[in-house]
């Protein structure tokens, strides 16, 4: 009889397991059931902000594989709008709610594969202010989204809560769609995935958009007119708003896990191991933004919620539940982002992350330019790095620039990834052309100038 | 008393040794002169492709660094119009004619930087035709050109000859300018720095932009009327012409340097140490278009003429030179052209260098997109691997591709430059964001279609 994995969410984790496992297992030797509590699998959160701008025009570009496809092309039994709603280990079974018919499934399994991916952080204000108040999580939170934004008259005033990625790129999509945005960001600055010093070129790229920035505001409540959101309360007096966007981050979504007594790390995320089982629960995996992985510079677990992780950790714990071997090697923490025509790029540490590790470090900036001076459109281009003192080793980097230049983020991520050090880096053979760069890779002009920082004066 | 250095050749490599040596050694301790018997210093032959077409306005935005600039700022006597003919290891001084003058000028040094730079390949049937032949080495070449170009009436019907990056690029410029143009290569195929399947994709779009390609066709002689060029003769007929362009590549410019008995490799190359010292020459370096250096690769000796190489040349030089310790690491051959909106890049071994060196090894290519696929302006990108078998280490690469393509090849290079395999290459954090790459990057698309090539079946 065949074995049975139960995969427990249909996303991008949950799917890239089974279609591995299919790839090694056929049906007669692993029967697959996938539930997703949503109506898509496979899609890309990541692509929301530009279907909600219009730059994406149908919301099922965004869906990689359709159920159907699952089913038809991997004999993959997904069952989309069914919520696992308990995970019994002891009796190896889950049981699913179908959402829709309000009726309850048992299934029995050998295997699980744990891929709920993560839940947007919403603090107690966020349940205040009656409609109008959205995520950016789901297809289905796009979906609502896009309704009320579509609806006749259409809001004009949104607030965004929150200036990490999801906020910078939601305020932007907003402003493409005409309404008037103002980004509400706790702390001194959006973008602190980025040193202050980089983040404050994002924050006067995203003034030049006409995006009004508030910082250092705290948000304490949302005021309703009609049932409908009017305004965003705050320790520094209210903002109208008919639409507001909460853009807090997410945590890793382990309510089930946690129930069934999985382990987890310090990141509150899922523990697993180099081959994405669950620490120390026989025949349970995990994968996606539900687990907490390894950073490779710091050492550390770290959280790091991107669909290019997910995808990966999903192949390779499908490719073990398949019978085959593979690890997850950690991140290093690479991300790429564009606000406007402004690109940003960073990998490794910032330097709050090389303190909290212990690090003592050199830290450089090196202005430069994408293409050769001369060439048309050559535009300005800043890089950062972060190098330990004294090896040189690299420990981080950041990118600011305009056209192409967030991707050369790449060059120093596999350069981080192999432990160079900057003296090293200064040495590599980098594509040179006018057209893309100039003789002086700006990547070469960074690690010469953090060569000079490293040396005894 | 200040010692004397004296710089052969003002460009790159020589200028460059010249401002690191004298970093590091003020004039009380070190006299510099530097000969240049064209009219420029420091400047970027890359870039005048882009002078001729129109896109660069001026030809000064191509000199990074004038004369004057190296007079005032470095304490260095550039001399312009001063060609060196000759070197006396003996009695340790050269002579140099004063091109405009006519006199000749003996000067001793205690050490000779030796940087005379390449010279374009020129058959005997490349002297035939009269006026209207051109290279594209020197800024005072590309002023000929330019002149002739811009005459009244204009030349209407180009014929290119060689189809390597500069035959490429100039066909793309003399399109630019309205020209009917014609490129002529004896090969197969054009674009020979990539692989016969990658060059494919470069002469479609060549083919696309209006430039007509003659393939395995040998010029034999050029015929003029009145002393000017009016028809190349080949093998395969005639082909009329009032402007003749030869991209027949270059090779190193070593005849001073064989008068004085400096050795050569086999590629006739000047043979330089690791610091950039002339083998077995005291007190004398080369640096720049001039030298062989190492593959890092193939293990073997290469001559790449390229801008990027002769600074970092130049600069371990000019380190060395003023007391410092700096080696040149080599090179891997990485580059990037641009054909009209195609974007080329390699790095590496080609299919023929990898044999050449002995290698067993597979090679794949894999089509991807730079973008994630719904994101408006994905364009397809094809991403060629050659990995070793059956250790799997990558040894070369190749993109053909569109918008942010070409400079994607530095993530390859940087993992090739630290003997990274595919497998590994496959664990890769690089950056995803709808804008930039599919969830799944071009590069790990490649590295993990070379896993499967390489799996034992």
């Amino acid at each position: 009889m065949a074995e049975r994995l139960i995969v427990v969410g249909g996303d991008a984790a949950g799917m890239a397991a089974a279609s591995q496992a299919r790839r090694r297992r056929n049906r007669d030797d692993l029967e697959i059931i996938a539930f997703e509590r949503g109506h898509f699998t496979s899609y890309s959160a990541c692509g929301i902000p530009y279907w909600i701008s219009g730059l994406v025009a149908d919301r099922e570009q965004l869906v990689a594989r359709d159920p159907a496809t699952f089913r038809e092309s991997y004999d993959i039994d997904v069952r989309i709008r069914h919520e696992v709603v308990a995970i019994d280990l002891n009796r190896r079974e889950v049981i699913a709610m179908d959402l829709d018919g309000g009726t309850e499934v048992r299934e029995p399994f050998d295997t699980l594969m744990y891929a709920t991916g993560a839940v947007p952080t919403k603090p107690a204000w966020a349940h205040t202010g009656g409609a109008g108040v959205f995520g950016v999580q789901t297809l289905d939170d796009g979906s609502a989204l896009r309704e009320w934004l579509d609806a006749d008259p259409p809001p004009r005033q949104a607030v965004v809560v929150g200036g990490g990625y999801i906020g910078v790129e939601m305020a932007e999509a907003l402003v493409l769609r005409g309404l008037s945005v103002t980004l509400v960001e706790r702390d001194e600055q959006p973008m602190s995935t980025v040193d202050p010093d980089m983040a404050q070129l994002v924050t006067d790229a995203m003034r030049g958009l006409g995006v009004t920035i508030r910082t250092g505001v705290q948000v304490t409540a949302l005021s309703e007119r009609d049932g409908r959101v009017c305004e965003v309360v705050t320790d520094d007096g209210p903002i109208p708003a008919d639409v507001v966007i909460l853009g807090l981050g997410v945590r890793p979504n382990t309510a089930l896990a946690e129930a069934a007594g999985l382990p987890l790390g310090p990141t509150g995320g899922i523990r697993v191991d180099r081959r994405m089982r669950v620490t120390g629960v026989p025949g349970v995996w995990a994968a996606g933004d539900c687990v907490e992985t390894l950073h490779r510079v710091s050492g550390m677990p770290v959280h790091v919620p991107l669909g290019t992780h997910a995808n990966k950790q999903g192949r390779v714990a499908g490719i073990n539940i398949g019978g085959g071997y593979a690890t997850f090697a950690g991140v290093i923490g690479t991300a790429v982002t564009k606000v406007c025509d402004l690109e940003v790029g960073r990998t490794g540490l910032r330097e709050r992350d090389a303190l909290a590790a212990g690090f003592e470090f050199v830290s450089v900036i090196a202005e430069s330019t994408n293409r050769a001076g001369y060439y048309p459109g050559a535009r300005p281009m800043t890089v950062k790095l972060i190098a330990e003192r004294p090896s040189g080793r690299l420990l981080g980097a950041q990118i600011v620039g305009w056209s192409e230049a967030a991707k050369r983020i790449d060059t120093l991520a596999v350069a981080l990834w192999n432990r160079m050090t900057v003296d090293d880096m200064t040495a590599l053979d980098l594509g040179y052309a006018p057209p893309y760069a100039p003789v002086w890779d700006p990547v070469l002009v960074a690690a010469r100038k953090a060569v000079d920082a490293l040396a005894p004066r």
